[in-house]
Parts: C-alpha cells; sequence; structure tokens
C-alpha cells in the first residue's frame, strides 16, 4: 500500500484536530514557518551585505556564490544533512534512529519523516544549515574558484554543520553535558554562526590574502568595497530576518518567551551598533557607518545564544561586549595574523559565535529552561558552555583544514593571479554585473 | 438602520468568540493576511529583478509600470473584479450570487461582502491579481506605451483574470470538472502565472521586438540589462514572496498541509537553480547567473500549482523539468519564433503555469485534497489538468488577442521609435533614473 | 531572593496555559510580534528612499542618520520613552504608575516589567517611536551635523514621542477625552507620523534651506536626487511594512478586525498613488514617479488613524484627499514658506498626520470601537479629533521648537558651507557611499 509506505502524517489531518491540542499545532506551525520564511530572507541580506564589500569587478562572482550556496545546500541537506543532524533526536516523525555522535534516519524526508511535522522542523532547520554556509562566501571572496565553492557547500551543509548540530541540537554529547543543563547554543550563535565563522578563519588562512592587500613590509592596504548603501540595506535586512532566526527557535509560539527573545535581540543589535559608533569616532574622529552595521551584527551574533535566558538588561551588556570582540578581533585578523577576510565574517560570526556561547554561563538568569550562569550563582553552565566552544573549536579547525587542504589538492582553491586582478567576474561568468553602465 | 446596510460581520465581534472555533479564526486570519503581505513583497522583488534587466534609459519607466500596476489593479479588483472572480462561491459572507462562468456578487466590499473574513479573502487574492498583472510588464518593457500599461492593468485585473479565476477558484466549471476531483491549481501556476506569462506572450509578440533586438538576417541581439545584483536580489526577494503565496494559499494554517508545500517551494526552487546553473556551464563553460535565477523561478512557478500535492522528492524532478523547459522555450521563443521577452517572462511564467499545471496530474500522490496522479496510478486526473491548459491557452490568446488588437488601434502600443532609441525614462516621466549621476 | 526582583513573568509559563485563554496568549503574540519585526523593516524602507532622494555626495550621512537613529532610539526608549508613555496605562505587567499627563513605571524592563506581556508591547512600540524619529531625518538631510542627531533622536525617543504618545495611548488625556470616545489614533497618524512630521517642519525650518535650494529671487530650484529605483523600491518596503503597522495595531489578531484594517491600507496606498500620478500628468504631460511614490505613502498616513474605523469605500477617499493635500503642503511648503525639505516628509507625514487624525471624526462608520464619526451623524468624534490636533501642533512645536534653538546655540545644527557643498560623507563618515566607483 501507498500510505505504508509514505508513514508519518503527510497530510496533516490526524497530527490537526479540533482541539486545543490541534490549535497549538497550527500556531506553532505559522509561527515556525513563518520565521522560517524571515530567516530565508536573510539570504538577500548577506547578498546586499557581502556585494556592498565587494570591488566592482568580483560582484557578480559573490553574488553567484552566494545564491548557489543555499540552493546546493538545500538539496545536500535534503538528501543527507538533515538525517545527520536530526536522527535519533525523535524532535518529529521519522527522526528515531541515532545516537549522541550521529544521527542516521530522516534523510530525503521519505518514510515516517514524510510528516508535516517533520517538514516544519526540516523547513526552519535548511534556513540554519545555509546561513551557516553563506558565512563563509564573504572571507574567501574576491579570490575564490566558483567550482570549489560549490563543493564547498555540499560539505557544510552535508557534514561538517550537520554534525556538530547533531552534537547541539539533536540529543547529542554536548546536549547532553553532566553540567549545569548540558551546552546550550539557543538559536546557534555557536553552531550557525560560529561554525560559519571559523571554517572561513581556515578557509581565508588556506586561501591567502587577496592580490595587493599586504605590502611587501606585511602592512595591510584597506581595499574599499564598492557601495556602503549595500551594506546598510544588508545589516537592516539581516536583523529584520534575525528576529525570526532568534525568536523563531523555540519552533513554538505557545512557549511566550519570545517576546523577550526578540526584546533582547533588538537591544544587543542596538548597544554593539553605538559601541562601535562610539569607538571608531573615538578613534579617528570619523562616525564609521561600517564598523557600526559591523557592530549590529556582532550584537546579534552574540545573543543568538543567549537570548532567550537572560533578562534585556544582560543583552546590552552582551552586544557592547560583542562590539569590542569584534574590534580587537577584526585589526588582530587583519594585522597580526596577516588573514585577509574582506567582509570580516571571522571577527563578527566566527568571534562571537564564541562569546555568545560563554555569555549562556554568564547572564542567564534562571527565568528559563533552568539555565543558571554566573551572575545567580552558578559555574556549572559556564563550564559546560566552555567545553562546547573547545569542541567547536577543534571540529572547525580540524575538519575544515581538512577539507580545505584536500580541495587545494586537487580542485585547487584560487583563481588565477591575472583573472583576480581583472576581475572574477568576467572570467567565471561571462559578464560584469553592470554590464550596461 | 446603518447596521442592515452594513451586514455581513464588519467588526469581527460575531465571527469570532472565545472558543476554538473562534480561535481557528484567529489563527487562520493571522496565516493568511501575513502570507498576503508576503506576497505583496513580491513587488519589490519583481521591481528589482526587471529593473536590472532593463537598460538604463528604460529602467524609470519599467518601474514605474510596475508601481502603478498594482495600485490600478487594487481598485479595479476592488469595483469588479473581486465580484466577477468569487461571486457564487460562497467562500465568504456576500458572495452568494453566480454561476459557474462568472460571478456577480461581492462588488465594492459593500452590503454582506462588508465582513471580516471577506475581507481576507480579498486581501489575499487582489495580491495574486496584482502579480498576474505585473508579470506582463516586463515582457512588454523597453517599448510600451506607459498609458497603454494602464488600460491594460484595468483589463487584466478586471476581466482577464478574473474570469479564468472563477473558472479555477470561484467554483466554476474547471474547478468541478468531472475527471478527477476537477481541476486543481492549488496556488496559481496556471492562473496567475499561466495567464500572465500566456499574455505577456500575445502582448510581446504584438508589440513586436525592441529596435536593435534583431538583425536583417533575423539573428537576434544580446541587449544587455544594466544590473544584475538587481537580478539576484529580485529572485531572493521573489522566493520569499513565494512562501507566503503557496504555503498561504491554503488560508488556513489549520490545514497542516502547509509545511510539505513550504518545504516543495524550496526544494522546487534550488533544484530549477542548480540544473540551468549545470546546463549554462555545459554549454558556455561560464556560470550563468542569470539563468541561474530563471531556474529557481521557473521552479517556483511550476510547483505553485502542485506544491500542496506531491511529496518533496517529487517537488525535485518537477523543478528540474521546469528548468530545462525554461531553457528551451527561452531559445525557441528568442531565435525561432522572434519574440523579443527583455526579462524572459513567457519562458519562466508561461510556459511553467502550463507544465505547472500538467504535474498536478503526474505526481500527486494521493495524501492531500484527495488528489491522484499517473504516479499511485489514475490518468483522469492528468486529463483534467490538460483541459485546463487547454481552456487557459485558448481563453489568453483570443481574449488577449483581441484587446492587445483594439488596443494598438486606438491608443498604439509603441511609444515613438526615436524616443525608444533615446529612451523612454526622460520622455514619459520627465527624468532618468539616476538624475545626480 | 532573584526570582521577586525579577517579577512579572519573564518565563511565560504563568502566563500560557493548555487552554483557549493560553492560546490567545500566543496567537496574539505571534501576530504582534511579527508585525513588530514587519514594521521594522520599514527602516529598511526609509532608507531606501531617503537614501534615493539625496544628492550622491551626502548619501552615506543619510544612511548613517537613518540607521543610528533606530539604534540610538531603542537603548533610550527602553532606558525612559516606554516608562514615560505606558507607565499607568496598565496595558502589561508592571506598568501600574501613572498619571493622565506622564507615566512612571516600566523603565529599564526591570522588576515587574520583566514579563513576556510587556516585552510584546514594548517590542511593537519600539518600532513605532523608532519610525516616528526616523521621519525627520529625511528632512535635515544634506546639511544636519552628524552629533546634532544623535542627540536629537535621544530626544525624540526619550522625551517628544513618548509624552505626546501617553496623552494618546497609555490612558492619558486626549484618549479619555469626553467627547465621542475619546481621542482615536489608531496606529498612530497623528502620534507617530504627525510626531516625525511637524517635528520635521519645524527642524526644517530652524536649520535653513540647503545651499543652492533657493534662488537670490527666492524661486526654488529643484535638487535631484541620486536614484528614483531607491525610491520606489523604499516605497514598496514602507507599504509592506505598513501593513504590519496599521494590522498589526490591535495587538490582538483574535480582533478580527485586523483583514478590514489590512484592506483599507492597501486601498488608501493605491487610491493616494493613482491621485496623484493623474494629477502630474495633467499639470506637466509626465507621469511623475515620485510624486506616485509620495501619494501612495500619503494615503497611507492618512489611514493609520482612521483604517481601523472606516469601511473600504471611505479608504479610497481618505487617499485621494491625502494625496490632494501632500500635493498642496509641498507646494505651499517649498515655495511660498519657503522650507526646504528635501525628502517631502513635512507634507507626507505632518500634513496627512492631521488629516488622519481628522478623518476618523468623519467617516467612521460605528462598525468598531464604538467610533462614530459625521457620515453617522454624529459630530462630538470630531471634536476630540480636532482637539488632538490642535495638541499635536502645539506641542511638536513648542517642544520642538525649544529643542532646536537650544541645540543650535549649543551643538549647532550645521555643517560647515565649505563641507556642505563638498558632500558630507567624507567629512563626517570618512568615505563616499561608493568608494570604488
Amino acid at each position: 500500500m501507498f500510505r505504508q509506505v509514505f508513514a508519518g502524517d503527510p497530510g496533516g489531518a490526524d497530527t490537526y484536530s479540533e482541539s486545543i491540542q490541534g490549535l497549538k499545532f497550527s500556531v506553532n506551525f505559522a509561527w515556525t514557518l513563518l520565521s522560517a520564511f524571515l530567516v530565508f530572507n536573510m539570504q538577500a541580506g548577506f547578498t546586499f551585505l557581502g556585494a556592498g564589500f565587494m570591488q566592482k569587478k568580483n560582484t557578480l562572482n559573490y553574488l553567484s556564490m552566494s545564491f548557489i550556496d543555499f540552493c546546493v545546500g538545500a538539496l545536500v541537506f535534503w538528501l543527507i544533512g538533515f538525517g545527520l543532524m536530526f536522527g535519533g533526536s525523535g524532535l518529529a516523525p521519522g527522526l528515531s534512529w541515532g545516537n549522541r555522535f550521529i544521527g542516521y534516519s530522516g534523510f530525503l524526508l521519505l518514510g515516517d519523516s514524510y510528516d508535516v511535522s517533520t517538514a516544519v522542523l526540516w523547513m526552519f532547520q535548511i534556513m540554519f544549515a545555509a546561513t551557516s554556509c553563506t558565512i563563509v562566501t564573504g572571507a574567501v571572496a574576491e579570490r575564490f574558484k566558483f567550482h570549489a565553492h560549490i563543493i564547498y557547500s555540499v560539505f557544510v551543509c552535508g557534514v561538517l554543520y550537520p554534525v556538530f548540530g547533531h552534537w547541539m541540537w539533536g540529543k547529542g554529547w554536548l546536549e547532553l553535558l553532566p553540567f549545569g543543563v548540558g551546552s546550550r547554543d539557543f538559536a546557534g550563535s555557536g553552531l550557525v554562526h560560529g561554525v560559519g565563522g571559523l571554517t572561513a578563519f581556515i578557509a581565508a588562512w588556506m586561501i591567502g590574502p587577496r592580490y595587493g592587500k599586504y605590502n611587501p613590509d606585511g602592512s595591510p592596504n584597506v581595499i574599499h568595497g564598492h557601495n556602503l548603501l549595500y551594506i546598510v540595506i544588508g545589516t537592516l535586512t539581516l536583523i529584520f530576518g534575525w528576529f525570526g532566526f532568534n525568536a523563531g527557535s523555540t519552533l513554538a509560539v505557545t512557549d511566550l518567551r519570545v517576546s523577550i527573545i526578540a526584546v533582547n535581540t533588538f537591544l544587543a543589535a542596538a548597544s554593539g551598533a553605538v559601541t562601535l559608533l562610539y569607538l571608531s569616532f573615538r578613534i579617528t574622529k570619523k562616525s564609521d557607518i561600517i564598523m557600526t552595521c559591523n557592530g549590529a551584527l556582532a550584537g546579534c551574533v552574540a545573543i543568538t545564544a543567549s537570548g532567550a535566558y537572560v533578562p534585556p538588561w544582560a543583552a546590552i551588556i552582551i552586544g557592547i561586549v560583542a562590539a569590542l570582540i569584534t574590534r580587537i578581533s577584526l585589526y588582530t585578523i587583519e594585522t597580526k595574523l596577516k588573514i585577509d577576510d574582506p567582509v570580516g565574517a571571522v571577527s563578527v560570526h566566527g568571534a562571537n559565535g564564541l562569546w555568545g556561547l560563554l555569555s549562556v554561563g554568564i547572564f542567564s538568569d534562571g527565568t528559563y529552561g533552568g539555565v543558571k550562569g554566573l551572575i545567580v550563582g552558578s559555574g556549572w553552565q559556564l563550564l559546560a558552555q566552555f567545553i562546547s566552544c573547545i569542541t567547536l573549536i577543534a571540529w572547525c579547525f580540524s575538519v575544515g583544514f581538512l577539507f580545505f587542504f584536500v580541495l587545494k589538492r586537487t580542485v585547487g582553491l584560487r583563481v588565477p593571479v591575472n583573472v583576480e586582478r581583472s576581475g572574477i567576474d568576467v572570467y567565471e561568468h561571462g559578464t560584469s554585473c553592470y554590464p550596461g553602465m
């Protein structure tokens, strides 16, 4: 029988009923799906943001990478990533098999996982996988081979992200650590942004700086982007999506904490922005809008892990610290480590992914999910968070290194230097971004 | 008494109650309205997309057409279109009178149709009418008279779209066909995109190609758009809105199938994009991002009819086929038929509108709405879908031809050739799109 | 005990229950939060819109002002504005203390106001305060000092807006006027747009016109913006957000009137746009898309106060009148009063803020909230609305004048004239908006 092959409840009629329970499904479906749509729109935000940072001659290449990674990612996540990440989590029908280290059910949304509840989870989670994937794009821009980027997208959405994701969100060993309530990364500071940002670090390091970024004496040059309006619009669009990213991560609006999460997200963004605006003015006497945008995004990244657990005043502090970390990280990476990250992805997403994880262990006030940090007197949660930080770094650096090492020796990472100098757009995509102008 | 003149339930207090039933109204109102807002935002997507395809000198003209069509459309749909389309459907208060061929109640949202439920339906449906109207704009761009465009908007939103819409969604003869469950076009592949795309075909044919598009020997020239970033952002914005377009078309989130619909939409977009990216690389050795975007949109168009009825794996196949159809159609229309469609509206929306209708009859697996296609062994549904395809083509080609024929003989379709060469913006709108640059 | 310090219900578990009442909270939380996110996205709309009106050399400055005002505003509103505005309203936990003239509880979201319901209200309301603040930015653009703008943002979100807001929405004296049902400003025509637009009037007057705007004989010159696409996209994005702005202002989707509100918003926008398109064509023989956009926005502003109370046909009339008012106001302000308002903020938001307030007293049909205007035979409501208009003007003009007077004598309002001529971007922000071009 056909219905047996496609088990679960693909039509929704068994899951829904005219009752409190049925309506609860409905309202939570609505909340989670609409949040997923908002997170999808962050792709437009990343596209604007990154494109603004590009030189004109490489803009189309960035757009192409930013666009195709979520397309490839969706297919790969459907094929394998989702099953690896949520198999064994029991979060929805068809996700029964898996252990603490890896999942192995839910592939292709077939069988029991062809179900309305599983589809909600898939829809929300693919957006996060795609986000993680997109973050790296900016760090390797203006010299990365387009084909290498597609292979990398398969790798991130198929392996790197889902495995760590299983540990954190799929009833894996980090989530179940016997310290505090176990590691907590509410909406993915570490998982989404940390994985993206730390992998970006490895990738940008291995691919090397852009031609002309560093002088023979090692001092960096500023390579201007071509459109700052895109950067501001991109940042606004990202914050818009971030409300869905964070508040939607309850997967349920019957969990009324969503409102505090939204407020915290906004306050962290605001305080991060104001902090770096002030700092840029103190240092350079100019009001640096790029820094201001970075500050807002840094605040968003950091509050992503802790937004559900902390009070609003703490969100502001988390945002301020995130902004300072970003400033220091940007300086260190560019000037000391001499790694060329055109959009600042490592500093905004990577560094604050870690800070976000730690902030859970510090500011959680015990009003939600039983998570208690240092301010209410417990140090165990911070230990759990610290372990997840170490694990995150070890995972991304080791597996990321291995992947890019193999990729470099096979497909190659960089476009030829003459292409880099004349612009990747025409070479890889056959036209410039602004052909009629 | 005033309340008798404005019957129905304009305040909502009669419809709502503190009960399961009342909350059901609320959650479905929220779902449908928020989806309608997302669909409205597709106007921004179409504006970006189309503007990117324009030459710089005609960009403002495209913007103006794209903006004004939904304004005119809203007023006309309020005045007449909605009543023609949904009169007699009984879908909401005040829609009692109509037959299988035409509706005749609900005009001006007066009387019984001044009601909160009717307003939800109106709000969702006007967005679809406006979308259908906007699709044609791209195909006739860079030579269409602005006044002719306004008249055309009145015609599409007042007559062409609503009448066919009544047949399909207003308890009309296509919906009630005695084959399978009757013709099904879940969110309007045929109705919205097919009507738009096929009318675009007629319009682009009757207005003739742009000056310089074809050489004396009949070979086509490429006329470059001016901003590919707008094309990518437009595509992303359209996909964002499409989630509301498709998943919202249940008009109820108590219908939990919404999640499968959202997943299918995403997968069809992704597979369409990857297909045309691969194809463009195979053929030209360049990774063509415009083709990739076309592929994503083609997948979205095709899955619009079938997204509710098919499993995720089928959505991927539907997207792949949609992409191939688009590629063939683009070639055929430009090179064989020598019809000049600057944005590819006919191929993306028209051809895949038909493919979407047919795909319902092939891949529907019987898990939703009782719709069973060839894969579960029934051919009757495919027959019903085929009939609606033929009807759609006949309707758009005959009535569309008649309309544009009359329009050509009265107002005229084209701007003078010297205006076309120097740019429509200054002539029709008094300024260029980028006046300070 | 920690839990006593943070009273209210910050976790949401006390507020939610598995019951009709619990679900009612959930669905209304979802509605209000998602609407708030849409309103946030209006920041992107304002950014696009305003940037399009700028000269290229001042674009980055506008972007910076537009971005930072909501960041500063959020912190100030959290610190003081929210407490002043909603203290004593009793609308949510922790808002107990206040009188008819001022509120004094709810500061910093501490104590009882650390609550899930209060957080929903805060999240929605900060978006409105930020919008009000942003409106002024356009009117003073291209010559305002960046630091003065930050101080001004603190002032608007901390004092000017919240105090008038308390009178209107926080159980203040205007809301409780003994005429009709008291003054009603449903979603803030007067409060948000009126405060913004009238303050913009004072600000633009006191700062004086841009260099070169007026000839020695007093006749105005047109100073072209640099990108009309941004203006159209900005308008579309604003309308998208406006659906959340107006329909979300019920703060509850269990209030089913939301659908009529959405329909009215759309119809007012459409009729406003069509009116000014027609008018521009009649006068200049050109189809002026900037005017068309202004018309759409004018309709939105006006319907913001009355959208909940009037039938759809009245929304169309309100939109038409709003468009006419805008046209007359634009002419009067530029040519007669010789006040330089680069984006038309005073005419679109200020004048129609007043018209919106009055329209409540004219077209309200008694189907919602007991509000009855002239069309159903009552003049008392119009009196209440008239009083709120007078109060609004008096408040903004007096306090706004005082503030800008002090600001002018201390920090100063204008950049040096040589900076204004060469462009503010490099001077204030250290780079141009398009540095690589």
